[in-house]
């Protein structure tokens, strides 16, 4: 992996650049939708391709549970399996660890859990997850990290931080496949000294990449901006960064102004499986009985498949039936969405104009189309 | 609508013909898929016109709960509603209220039933069926018939089918839009007597073309030709004979030997959200574990979205979430095969070779490839 700072914001800490991978290029900043189980959810790969999103995240633990990764290193890895054109990322699990399953253990070996499948016994160490995120092939691959819960007190979170830093370490150990880039991931829940203390131990070990976790699982805006802003003026300026799990629109744009690079998010798709639409003239709650026989299309600024064939009474219509149908083509709106809206990130980091973004994006979030 | 005969078959009573609507030409024999609620389930009109489906077969009752026929008449009718690019057809109703819905009272008024979406009131007449599905603008509409269950005895048969003869000419008393042509449906039972009566009764009303309903109700394969072989006869030569429910490939080639030129059925995309794919090499029930690591396509001879992008390994990985964009890819493989099939027996009719074709569906449909 390669990454090229192509352009600098004159007012913030906001970069434009290039990452370059294996498996093709990705301008940044750039969002990544949730492929979670090797399929954004309901969508085929192609057609997610088609809205401009140029990288998904792959998640090992679902992976591993489902269909196993030596299913899909036998496949060819993820690229092929999936028969995604562009770039893979891969979480580690540490998340899902933290978020899904109910652990029996966590000890500074790994975490022990029963599979959401059948309930079997999982062990799960930093040496797993980097085996399967080898075998798993993706560009991008995290380590194995401890994932501290919010509300957390310091000295638990100073713990926590500490076994990432471990764990981090046995990861990069573990790490076999040269054509992955490894990130290495900050934690340090709300407290600035443990960010920061976080992240130059991590930059010590030193990764080709770092994320940012822990954040998005309770605390406050405020607080998320302020971990940012401790552990970022730590990570080196040549290196790309990763803000795990954020997706909503202003806080993407806040994190891009302190040095974001990447996201990656459910929040697009999630949202449109619920009929929460964005578009640049408002929000759409596609189930309210305003649109329904509205023949205007979601949105005049977007070419997606909903947009340019459908109109509002249709895509109402198939929402309230509960159609599968609808959750695709809403979900592609939404991907669509984002990818304009990363778009106009870039966009805006060349010409200084981050801020008025920030206000259009916050305002067209706040308001419903009517 | 205008239906004309193209090529006989030398050795049966089938045909090939073009059936001329003002929503564009179908070339028969066709098979129209279920949009009953103005959808084929998991897919989008667009996807499914890129199989080669030339129409579809939309649901009077389904659409008369949600979202009401008035809503589709507002926005132009099915055609523009749905952007839907061939030509639709709309069933009365009269099956679903033997199927699905509990009725009230069933009088030579007509029906009385329960809404399935809120328990209110629903009351269908042969009346009110027209109206409805003049309101929604299909291109082929169908009489209001009392579907008559299985098995039955003869006097109640016989009740049923003089029922569905005096709605039926009720129905064409109502019908009133000279752009939709309204097909009289022959009912009869098992009972060859009943359905030839009902066949010469129909077509002494007059109607430009006629169905045949009640099969496929749980009757034998065998009652079933017979009824048809009672029915056809009788039906005149120049218009366009619909099979209503028939999707079974080798009984739709049967059907087509004896003179039916239209179908309409769920099975394609229901088995295809089962797991059941059709294709020229066999049978695949994609959640077979022998498929979880086949590279290969679901089938070499195809050119549908599943076959050219992904593999069965992938496909079953999918399938086993449970994840929607499978139901999606698959109906659209099986969607594919009937077009391809109907190709296929426009082909033979034309070449005499009707009953290598039904031999070979046979076989292909009954083994499972490994």
């Amino acid at each position: 992996m390669d990454f090229e700072i192509v352009t600098r914001d004159p007012s913030s800490s906001a970069r434009t650049g290039l990452l370059l991978t294996p498996h093709g290029a990705v301008e940044t900043p750039a969002f990544m939708p949730c492929a979670s189980r090797g399929v954004i959810k309901a969508c085929a790969p192609d057609e997610v391709a088609s809205t401009g999103v140029q990288a998904v995240m792959c998640n090992a633990f679902h992976l591993l549970i489902r269909p196993g990764s030596e299913v899909i290193h036998q496949a060819g890895g993820l690229h092929e399996f999936m028969n995604w054109p562009g770039v893979v990322a891969t979480d580690s699990g540490g998340f899902q660890v933290f978020s899904l399953a109910q652990p029996k253990s966590v000890t500074d070996e790994g975490v022990v859990l029963p599979s959401p499948l059948d309930g079997s016994e999982i062990c799960l160490t930093p040496e797993v997850s980097i085996q399967v995120q080898n075998e798993l092939g993706a560009d991008m691959i995290m380590a194995f990290d401890d994932c501290t819960p919010y509300p957390c007190e310091y000295a638990e979170a100073a713990q926590s931080m500490e076994r990432t830093l471990r764990w981090a370490q046995r990861s990069k150990a573990a790490h076999d496949n040269s054509a992955q880039a490894l990130f290495g991931i900050v934690q340090g829940s709300v407290y600035a000294d443990l960010r920061a203390e976080s992240a130059r131990a991590t930059v010590e070990l030193g990764f080709p990449g770092y994320a940012i976790g822990g954040v998005s699982v309770g605390e406050t805006e405020a607080e998320m901006f302020a971990a940012l802003e401790a552990a970022l003026p730590e990570l080196p300026e040549a290196a790309p960064r990763h803000l795990l799990g954020v997706g909503v629109p202003t806080q993407m744009i806040a994190a891009v102004k302190r040095g974001v690079d990447l996201f990656d998010c459910v929040l697009p798709t999630r949202n449109a499986r619920h009929g929460l639409l964005y578009t640049w003239e408002g929000i759409i709650r596609i189930n309210n009985a305003r649109y329904r026989e509205d023949s205007r299309p979601l949105s005049e600024l977007c070419d997606c498949p909903a947009c340019t064939q459908y109109n509002r009474a249709y895509l109402h219509h198939l929402f309230r039936l509960g159609e599968t149908a609808a959750w695709r083509l809403l979900s592609l709106h939404n991907l669509r969405f984002f990818a304009q809206l990363m778009e106009q990130i870039r966009e805006a980091i060349g010409t200084g104009k981050l801020e008025d973004l920030r206000a259009q994006v916050a305002a067209i979030t706040e308001r419903e189309v009517v």
